[in-house]
């Protein structure tokens, strides 16, 4: 219902609807119709009442609501519903409440949609700072009949769908690709992706893809410590605020453009998609795993998101995980 | 308390304990001392009682109680002491369990057994047949610091240690394993593995090693439809019943050898072990993928678990998971 009203409205708009006339539209009582205004004002609609003309609509929140989400989507898997799209004002962690829906059953696609995480998480269990209407938070549950050790390909793709939905919004900006999946904007991280799963050994159960992005956060947003090494879309836009909104929408479109490529062609756009946006490949890299640290030329990816990097004496090591540090940006190290 | 009873009946066994000299020895109530040899006799140790002489321990039953299996073992994280063994008459999975008690921070090396499993799964969601007191159904949580793209490898390396568990007791056995992880005996599954995992990305949280080993099952204690494709180690041995005690034991002691091995040597031995016992490489095979069916013969298996099969042009391909039917067997082809 409260869907239905706020479209009548916003077709409407800037025109006003008497309220008379939404209650026959919709055959509701008059009082629905007040109730449902009132939910929707209390969410940050802006909607003027006028005793004689009925309303108007005057300004939507930049709040995620499925609703203005879903308006622009032309998905066929992720949030390609609106019942599938579950936003919260706040919540503990995106990736830990849809963990919970995928328990419950929740079909591929599903998502979960926060203005804030009081418990956002990234990876190695470290937190993620993600204040009330700064950022995407965003988890997206996928079931591909594909094997955990196929997973490290739907990190390099979500990565690399967050820049082409950034790009479309902002397309000047200098977004690139850390290995495997944090995006830096000048030598500073902007988003994180944290991929959680559970599986048999040879059978995914499911996905759950998180994606952090810093959108509109100034620099007051960010806690002291991160504040020389994380960035936001504001702050690398001029300083001008960015339609979440739409943001959102571009990445979960893009995301399930690359989604169904993948399934219906296999990984290799996945690839070369990745390679096209990062900034790993060709750069002199430190690589720290569980076995120790490494350092060489990141030389390829492999096929199976694998990063390749050649020691001095010309030895090329394989590397399925690991935390990368970019050894010739300024000021000598790359601080993640 | 029930434990330090049963090891002193054990430690004069066979003669006779008073229950005056137990309750000194413990310093508890003789009432104690009775309520845990009553507890003892209703779980199935045979404890005489006589008025004069106190209480003698008869006879000890073939039930999987952790004072059991844990006496026999020198393991060094899997189930290296009796509280990391969870215990039960009837369970609806081991894994199951077992996943509620990772959760919950049960540390590397707990494991579920029990005599009885109402709600037995094997892969792909399939049930899995698991009377009381006929086989081992055991669970085996780790927590290796690898990636889940690593995870194929401890199913390689269960298979192998269940068969060295097997042939420690039954040397002259010939149960091998086929790709990646089903133990069988003339053409006949013995035993099946279920792994699960949770892990991010690239980093594992935890392994869920299911073993499911059909020990003294009669022909009739399988349901129908399986009598003709499955065995027990019973039925293999000329019809003569296995301790259920010591093979747990064996097969627990072989896999903590061999995941230390794994953790300090990596994955040389996992692979050389299970070279040695499989029945798979150089045979013709059939292959049923998500991707579709292949054929060809089973050429090698790579470093991270994949199977390689030779297509008839000579062509190669890598298979990280999959139904594998042998196709040389007696009757023209292996029933799983």
């Amino acid at each position: 219902m409260r869907h239905k009203i706020l479209k009548l409205l916003k077709d409407r708009s800037p025109s006003y609807l008497s309220g008379e006339e939404m209650a026959q539209l919709l055959n509701v009582s008059r009082t629905s119709i007040w109730k449902n205004i009132h939910s929707l004002q209390s969410d940050g609609y802006r909607i003027k009442g006028s005793p004689r003309l009925g309303y108007r609509l005057a300004g939507i929140p930049d709040l995620l609501f499925p609703a203005e989400i879903a308006g622009e989507l032309q998905t066929k898997i992720i949030a390609s519903s609106p019942e599938i799209i579950h936003h919260y004002r706040q919540i503990d962690s995106t990736n830990s409440a849809l963990k919970t829906l995928a328990e419950k059953g929740a079909p591929e696609g599903t998502i979960v949609i926060a203005e804030e995480q009081t418990g956002g998480r990234g990876r190695m269990g470290r937190s993620w700072s993600s204040p009330f209407s700064k950022g995407i938070w965003l988890s997206i549950l996928l079931k591909p009949p594909l094997a955990p050790q196929d997973t490290p390909l739907f990190t390099l793709l979500a990565a690399a769908a967050v820049v082409k939905g950034i790009l479309v919004n902002l397309p000047d900006l200098p977004v690139g690709i850390k290995w495997p999946n944090d995006l830096l904007i000048n030598n500073r991280k902007v988003c994180g992706i944290l991929t959680e799963l559970k599986a048999e050994a040879d059978l995914l159960h499911y996905l759950v893809i998180g994606i952090g992005l810093n959108v509109n956060s100034k620099e007051e947003d960010f806690p002291a410590e991160l504040r020389n090494t994380a960035t936001s879309l504001y702050l690398e836009n001029n300083k001008e605020e960015v339609s979440r909104q739409k943001l959102a929408s571009s990445i979960l479109q893009e995301m399930d453009n690359s989604y169904l490529d993948y399934l219906n062609n296999g990984p290799g756009m996945v690839i070369s998609a990745w390679k096209k946006y990062n900034i790993t490949l060709g750069k002199d890299v430190t690589i720290k795993t569980v076995q120790g640290s490494f350092s060489g030329k990141a030389a390829d990816l492999d096929s199976d998101g694998a990063l390749i990097v050649e020691e001095e004496k010309g030895i090329k090591k394989r590397f399925q995980a690991g935390e990368v540090t970019l050894e010739n940006f300024t000021g000598g190290q790359d601080p993640f």
